[in-house]
């Protein structure tokens, strides 16, 4: 068993470090999903990324895939890699949850396109992730199935950031190298910002929902959760493109970011939204949003103040809530009014909200989208991103959480999904009790690839945000008590 | 002045055969207007078509038209020919009440799309024709501002069908030779089939809405109503085809039926709905179906009965009425409430209905729509067209009309709009009391050039039904209340 520095270190490598390694025969993709194996072993008990995990069936896929190169097949690109699931992927026979005890024994009969698509790429599923109940909540909470700890503080449990809290963690704490979460108003970049990751916020269209529990059919969407933006986009590649079982995907042609990814930003312009627009960043989040300007006008990017108020941009959250709201409802009437069973009160309240909307309201929400989006679009055919931090604040303890309260988690990210958008949160400082902030990159629809140059570009020049790592030692030190 | 005769050739005169008189110079397109307005004049006041007449703007743009000709410009395809336009569609600076007499000074700031293509093709605008209040009813019916009356009937006030009234009543009469309609619920092929006239329901998407007013953005559709098939694919080719200002019509590429009208039908297989699920079809309606599918099989066509209960084709009534209902409402919420309004009070109550359609409901009716469109898609892949009556009945006395019932006239269009097919409707026989009954056949999503080429064959091989005429000499004879 390697020590564990060295399984510290190779718990932190990314993707695009490993994946040569896999390929030349130095790192045998056992050896990875061994050390993936038992750092979830020691952490897991602690941090609650995990519904389920995987462990001889990784063990046997790494395996096959140590063999399959040692006999020279050719290799997907993800090929050895252990990746982590947001459980409201379908994989059949598995359990998929979707954040529900009620759903506690939900096994799939069909696997979601996403899944297969890094299947075919050589992934080896490293296990399905905690979430907060049917993805409808900013903070990461789960009252019946237990919030996932934020791995940056040990000492008091912080929110992880929500919806896809557990992935978040996951990666974060180095139990997988990356994840898959699904983002609806935020429940990608979210979890990232919090646990100081690279979150990827596709265009509705981009990537299949087929086989994903639904919870917005109008907004939701499937991205990657790394802790390098070339991983992100190493995800993204293999993720998007066309699927026949997801009608939203079929006008959209693949993209691949990779051969663009590291042209730099000289030239781009980007509106950096001011920070009067910002309402309730904290003074630190605004210190790291002011330096992440700096820095990508340092890169020779032309950085340029804007305000957006005429757009609405910040006060979406209601149309936002009213749309998530009713298709949510619609999704889970059948069940969500029950009594007897272990919703989370909070979820279920948010989701019977939806219930009392009237198809003429639901309708005037989808006429003042297509609106909004329009006046959006013209705004940014003079910019080729818009910077917002992603979250005004950072983790805080999972205690202050108020549930009925709008949540300034969601504040700056729901308007993304609601124009159309697409989006990048990656980490931009560290606050005085270490814990990460995080820059959110906003494109126009369709423009992945723009936002993931500057994201790579931003990262290339803040290489100390990259490094930093949470300090696990207290649970890795010792056997957890699953262990 | 032409005798009565001659001015009653003039107005029976299809399009397809004016159009080559007029760009010969043969016809002077001002005779043709003259001849039009001098029986607006005379049968109107009885008839009630025509919300406006643009008498004197008629005339002077004949004369220009007549003048481009004997200039030796090049001229439209509908060049001087008059068209009567539902008053729905918006004409800059023109009236346009919607058959609202709450809307009796609405002046339109722009112009319809459909408008301005026929204008473009040389057009002369005839008039505004009446319709049921804001398009939602299907026997033609308007308590506030009157109902067009039937003119193959002069004793007995019949229902011109509905809601394009108007339009099927001046084409039926002579006072136009073709009308726009629009078509929701069957409000194109209803009045059509009760006129006796051609009128063509379009695939959603193939022809701009933009300046129509809309009932249901996810059904509407504009058509023309015509009094020979060769006409309506003249006005189609005009009409249909991309524009910006609708997003709907952007993925469907202009069609052009003309080429393949006359190919005949041998070979094409038809499926003719058993008449067991036509239900309340009368016997004389029943008998002008059998022979309808006679004179196709003897055409060559592969005429078969077909089955469609497990299809609910007949039983989409139902999700059709609360689509229409929710986005009706959605669209007239503003002012149908008020007590205050002259509102006709079946209309007020059908779009107060919508006001308690849930958002889940919406979303839920949407979802069965796609599904059950699919389904309709998997059967029809066998088949060229269905057959079924327009409607189940001829036109009945305007006296016997309940309201409150869910109508009968609409129970075979319904589900064409509802499941995103398109229809074209043809007289196919006279009863006992000489009244039209009316053929609908069915196409595939974006199939008409396909039922334009049946009807068109069927029409050849059924001349004296296109022969037939209203007996109008009791108001023609002798000036009008308006003359």
């Amino acid at each position: 068993m390697p020590s564990v520095p060295d399984a510290d270190t190779l718990a932190f490598t990314p993707i695009h470090a490993l994946a040569p390694r896999i390929a030349s025969g130095e790192l045998a993709p056992r050896t990875l999903v061994a050390a993936c194996l038992e750092r979830i072993a020691r952490a897991d008990p602690t941090l609650h990324a995990f519904v389920a995990v995987y462990g001889p069936q990784a063990l046997q896929a790494a395996e096959a895939c140590g063999a399959a190169i040692a006999a020279g097949h050719g290799l997907g690109p993800l090929h050895g890699i252990p990746i982590a699931i947001k459980d409201l992927c379908d994989m059949e026979g598995r359990i998929a949850t979707a954040g529900s005890r009620f759903w506690a024994d939900r096994v799939s009969t069909a696997t979601a396109t996403v899944v297969r698509r890094l299947l075919a790429a050589g992934m080896v599923v490293r296990g399905k992730t905690h979430m907060v109940e049917f993805a409808l909540g900013a903070w990461g909470s789960n009252a019946a199935m237990g919030a996932p700890w934020n791995p940056w503080d040990l000492a008091v449990q912080r929110t992880p950031g929500g919806s896809s809290s557990g992935s978040g963690v996951a990666v974060a704490a180095g139990l997988a190298p990356a994840a898959l979460g699904s983002d609806t108003g935020g429940s990608v970049r979210i979890p990232s910002a919090l646990c100081g990751l690279v979150g990827l916020k596709v265009t509705a269209g981009r990537i299949s929902n087929h086989g994903v529990v639904p919870l917005s059919q109008t907004l939701d969407t499937i991205g990657p959760m790394t802790r390098s933006v070339e991983d992100a986009a190493f995800l993204f590649a293999a993720l998007n493109g066309p699927d026949p079982l997801d009608p939203a995907t079929q006008a959209v042609p693949h993209g691949n970011p990779l051969p663009t990814l590291k042209r730099g930003v000289a030239g781009l312009r980007l509106g950096m939204v001011a920070l009067e627009e910002l309402q309730g960043t904290t003074d630190a989040v605004a210190a790291h949003y002011r330096e992440a300007g700096e820095a990508l006008a340092a890169l020779g990017a032309r950085v340029e103040p804007v305000r957006l108020q005429g757009l609405g941009f910040m006060d979406l959250q209601r149309q936002t809530g009213t749309l998530i709201g009713a298709e949510g409802y619609h999704v889970h009437r059948a069940w969500i009014e029950r009594s007897d069973a272990p919703f989370d009160p909070h979820v279920q309240r948010r989701l019977l909200a939806g219930k009392g909307v009237s198809a003429a309201d639901y309708i005037e929400v989808l006429r003042h989208r297509a609106r909004a989006s329009a006046e959006m679009g013209a705004f940014l055919a003079d910019y080729d991103a818009l910077l917002t931090p992603t979250l005004p604040l950072t983790a805080i303890p999972l205690a202050e959480v108020d549930e009925d309260a709008p949540p300034a988690a969601s504040r700056f990210t729901r308007a993304v999904n609601y124009l159309g958008l697409c989006a990048l949160a990656l980490p931009m400082g560290f606050d005085a009790q270490g814990l990460p902030s995080s820059l959110q990159i906003i494109g126009k629809p369709l423009a992945e690839h723009t936002i993931l140059r500057i994201g790579w570009a931003f990262e290339q020049a803040r290489p100390l945000l990259a490094q930093r790592r949470p300090e696990l030692s207290a649970l890795l030190g010792a056997k957890g008590r699953a262990g």
